[in-house]
């Protein structure tokens, strides 16, 4: 994954990093200050566990490169979404068949950054998420993920299905988790394989679904609904490495 | 899980309820009340996700049992512990081999939660937690168990090593998960277990792995370290749900 880092001068300008959702790695802000903008600004740091450290404004003046920092300095982490094709690219490279995470509206940074990591860890050559709804690679998801951003190429896309269609004419097939399906146990899990998660809750959209080849389910026991949704990625994919590597 | 609701009323009583971690549903603040403590209460009301509402100060003298809510009143809720003879009275009641989960300083509630909540869908009696250092069941933990808290006992130990020499003695035995193990499927995870989940930083400590039967490790293939702690408890979770009622 591309990554590079960059730094942002100005309230209004780190107020809005910060909204966005951008990965906001350090803050400095100027020792004694304490008006409004300012104080608005260590509230969303404080959110986003962002570290912050308090400087002189001699020490701000070094650094900032526009001469108008107003008090704050960011730095902001940048992670660039990679094509599809960089997923197929990276299978190709390591000789394997592919192995793809398709996320349908993950919201929940904390589970993406989980199921990145899952991915990486799994064994799968990338992550596919959509424009729409939902979450993208902000600080939050960079640091859940344990690293496995740098290495496991994430892909954004404007529609699905569309992606999933292009991708069967690769020869990939897709399996799709959802509680009403066979148990996971009883399918053949093994080859070019698509494993598609749902939203936390609303699960897997319709359109989404009728494009998969297989609905798996994990078996459930217990008085609750669903299990989260890292967790439930996290027990299919190892169902589909133990099909292909340990049988 | 036995549960209560009860409310905290006064300025110190509900920070101190909040820093020490008691699950707050709700938070009543009166109306146009903005000093300090209260913008102490409404930062960690935030940081928590408690939902706050702003009502008179008529209102709130109808709510308060003391008189003396000093402008806020808090309702909180308190999961009371399981005794571990609770966990395996679940297991004789319906008839079947004890399953636990044994959790090793996990200090992250979110985890705990998503613990709880696969430790009920995998048919896990349930979950042993220590004393020391580790999260106990806060608001987060009841919110990330997605309801899961209120059927699947939790019991606080005072030492795990000594709970698992006396719960061997009833015929269980323990399998902890670490990168040096054996592959899980490799195991035989079968009959009346004890799965050991190990913190978030340092896996499971020695003298617990020590008392562990077998160490099992989930095969990866990545870049990075380790999963999720959630998700590896959940893997490992139905790799041995698979083997006891699926092979």
């Amino acid at each position: 994954m591309r990554y590079e880092e960059f730094t942002i001068e100005g309230r209004n300008a780190v107020i809005e990093a910060f909204r966005s959702g951008k990965p906001i790695d350090k803050l400095f802000i100027q020792d004694g200050v304490q008006d409004g903008p300012i104080q608005t600004i260590k509230r969303e740091a404080r959110k986003n566990d962002t570290m912050v450290r308090f400087v002189s404004k001699e020490r701000l003046d070094q650094m900032s490169e526009t001469g108008k920092h107003q008090g704050v300095i960011a730095y902001a982490a940048a992670y660039e979404y990679a094509e599809v094709e960089d997923i197929l690219e990276l299978a190709r490279e390591k000789n394997e068949k592919p192995f793809v995470f398709i996320l349908d509206n993950i919201e929940d940074p904390h589970n993406l950054g989980a199921i990145i990591r899952t991915a990486n860890l799994a064994g799968a050559h990338g992550v596919i998420i959509p424009k729409n709804r939902a979450v993208g690679l902000t600080a939050t998801v960079a640091k859940t993920s344990a690293g496995a951003l740098n290495f496991t190429p994430v892909a954004r896309v404007t529609n699905l299905v569309k992606t999933m269609e292009q991708l069967k004419k690769e020869g990939m097939w897709f399996v799709c988790a959802d509680m009403d399906g066979t148990t996971m146990y009883e399918l053949d899990l093994k080859g070019s394989i698509g494993l598609v998660i749902g939203n936390e809750g609303e699960g897997v959209g319709r359109l989404v679904k009728e494009n998969c080849d297989f609905v798996a389910s994990i078996p459930m026991k217990g008085d609750i609904d669903s299990l989260n949704a890292s967790v439930a990625a996290g027990v299919l994919a190892f169902e589909i490495v133990r099909q292909n590597r340990f049988s």
